[in-house]
């Protein structure tokens, strides 16, 4: 039964031989809850991992069925991707977000992992000597810092949570004076802290990444999910930096918004002016000289040859039907929204606050993520002391935060019960001696 | 009609904007042979691309469409591949191969593309001051060699050509004895050769392999494609320089042997040994020391986050359905040998040669690809007279080779009309003044 002692906790963590469980990965973090709940007799909470918790969209699931019984496992995918998804993918950014962007930048990735991966790797090289570093916006993903360090480039990072609204432009500026940033990279809707940045912070990210040559990757994984706004209303449409600057990329994942995680299949939408821009060095080294020609016939061709056949029509049908109103794809999202309002409940109620709050004057929304904190304990002890009381987590030091506190991630706790053994748990947790 | 003159041909490389034809890429080859087929109105023969010219397999098909429906699509696939998958792949190791591997070490890739790109990565890190260089026996796949540079790995190369039989050793020696050799990376059957190394040199190459830690990896996407040797008759097993070294790494494509490239999935299948050595500097910089953990969870996780997790059950199936005797995969793909049998008769009618013709005393199989070469005439040379003569193929300089040729690849002419042509063509350009 949880709570579990000191020792049980410690044990577990040598066993599995995590050397620092505030620094562990979502991964490790997951395989010490198994080792838990063993221990304890009694399933944890599981706030750690960001699966999605609905079924993926069956509009998706028929189209990949269809593509493939009409015979597309035998022929390689074109790199550049299929003209039916490339198409598709124009639509929904022109709908949703009223960017325009030519056919050509839309360009299927396995999940937005691999065009974070290889779009960092073709924006150190663009102009090699003069700019050699990403910069993040932070918290976020520790994934995508982590892919700079596999690939040898250099970083910089701040947390935004001192800097929100107009101070965020001297300290930005301080970063991109340097002359040596080649790409901004944050998310929207953000992981972890779900805060969304405001029309004033996006206007300035995209000023400064003009003046200063840098290009944006805005990681749009949660897109639509701000629950705030229904950008599948009439007439609705979503934020972006890509109204602010010319120099920007985003990268539209299926995973979250069509819960369709398994199939890893993304988009990276290329700004044109990014596309076209033509680079000595990528001319020499690839003999391909615009941007966009030597991301799709140099760096995703090596990495994987394209993406899956199949899954690419998947993600076409779905932005289709999610342009014609015929998938409502933020209704099915905004499940989640509503297992945080009551889950940010139980945690208030029992003496935890949220830690990322407010967007400007305004209470952050309600989705797939939020924060957690609790007056006099840092976020490792507070994990740890969690993790004790059957409740799973990861620290927020992970995401570069410089805030005490917790992720927590509502995908997969739905049922009543569940709600309610959280309930327990906090209450154990907040009457403990 | 073909052939068409040197001005027309000249004014479409224009178009293109292909610098150097003999150095082009098969992508670019591809497009070049379409504008041809415009200027002379009708088609080419295409010997340029090695796209599976035969269905997927059913099997395959099938068991894509069960798990979507039973519902993967919205599931993160486990990294480390799937548990059905994992096994499969050990049986086909153990039933085609006589080798046994741990299945933790059958790990599958978005393609044997992403397996090569991303081991070659952890191949320059596991020993990187000491180890920094992947040695390629060529003629091979350009795009591998292109993957190390991409990565900022250095590589070395010689062509096998001269160096068959004992000759190997020395020469293979005198670039693993400088100690800086950390990988060694072939193809066999080869591609574009189709020649494959008798048992006397993969001994060779396993045991200096050994000797020199170098870690071999044997990329086998034509894997029971040397017809000579019916892999599926009972009893009957594959070459494989496994069964000479422990330092291997072996890449099983689903692209080819089950023509199933468009899902993009191979299994990368790392020798214990391999798997299980631990390293200071993945453990400094993954926090993650042995090498087959470092590889999944260090560099595959952010690669792509994992491989499509209905293709996953689809290549188990198939890998099962093979071990059972129930898929007789070979058989399927010795109509490759059947084509190429008739097509290299055309071509020695009308005065070309087999240019890599031997493996050590026996005359090579009938397969994917064949390697074309005319007296009196380079590569370049022939491989331009050839597409104006209506038939396309690349040079072999590109693959790696010294010889003068060009390769072909069988898999797209299957028709009866598409002989004749083929016959007609060659007949033009052994008839032209």
């Amino acid at each position: 039964m949880f709570p579990i002692s000191d020792v049980e906790f410690d044990n577990a963590v040598k066993r599995l031989g995590i050397m620092d469980v505030a620094g562990a990965t979502i991964r490790q973090i997951c395989g010490l809850a198994h080792e838990l709940e063993q221990s304890a007799g009694e399933p944890m909470i599981h706030l750690e991992i960001g699966n999605p918790g609905l079924d993926a969209e069956s509009i998706g699931v028929e189209a990949e069925i269809e593509a493939l019984r009409e015979g597309v496992a035998n022929i390689y995918p074109p790199i550049q991707g299929v003209p039916r998804l490339k198409k598709a993918g124009k639509a929904f950014l022109k709908r949703f977000l009223d960017i325009d962007i030519d056919e050509k930048g839309i360009i299927p990735t396995v999940g937005s992992m691999q065009g974070s991966f290889t779009l960092q790797l073709l924006l150190a090289q663009r102009l090699k000597e003069k700019k050699d570093t990403m910069l993040f916006i932070m918290p976020g993903f520790p994934a995508n810092r982590q892919q700079a360090k596999v690939l040898g480039i250099k970083t910089e990072q701040f947390d935004i949570y001192p800097y929100r609204g107009k101070a965020l432009e001297a300290k930005l500026e301080s970063y991109l004076s340097k002359g040596n940033v080649t790409g901004i990279m944050y998310s929207n809707p953000n992981n972890p802290a779900w805060t969304n940045l405001t029309e004033e912070e996006l206007e300035i990210i995209g000023r400064l990444a003009t003046k200063y040559d840098a290009i944006v990757l805005e990681d749009m994984a949660y897109f639509g999910m701000d629950f705030r706004r229904d950008i599948q209303a009439p007439g609705a449409v979503g934020s972006t930096v890509a109204r602010y600057t010319d120099n920007y990329i985003l990268l539209l994942s299926g995973s979250k918004i069509f819960s369709y995680a398994g199939q890893r299949i993304a988009l990276v939408c290329i700004g044109d002016k990014v596309y076209d821009t033509k680079y000595d060095y990528l001319e020499k080294f690839y003999e391909i000289p615009r941007f966009g020609d030597a991301y799709i016939y140099g760096v995703l061709y090596v990495s994987s040859s394209g993406t899956s056949h199949s899954a690419q029509f998947a993600l076409a049908r779905m932005l289709e039907a999610a342009v014609e109103g015929e998938l409502p794809f933020v209704e099915h999202c905004s499940e989640y929204g509503r297992r945080a309002e009551r889950m940010k409940k139980l945690f208030e109620q029992n003496g935890f606050r949220i830690v990322y709050d407010m967007d400007g004057d305004e209470p952050i929304a309600d989705g797939f993520f939020f924060t957690i904190g609790r007056d006099g304990m840092s976020g490792a002890e507070l994990q740890k002391e969690l993790m004790k009381h059957g409740i799973s987590s990861i620290a927020l030091a992970t995401t570069g935060s410089e805030q005490e506190g917790i992720r927590a991630c509502v995908s997969m706790v739905s049922s009543d019960e569940q709600f309610e053994r959280l309930e327990r748990y906090l209450k154990n947790f907040n009457n403990k001696p």
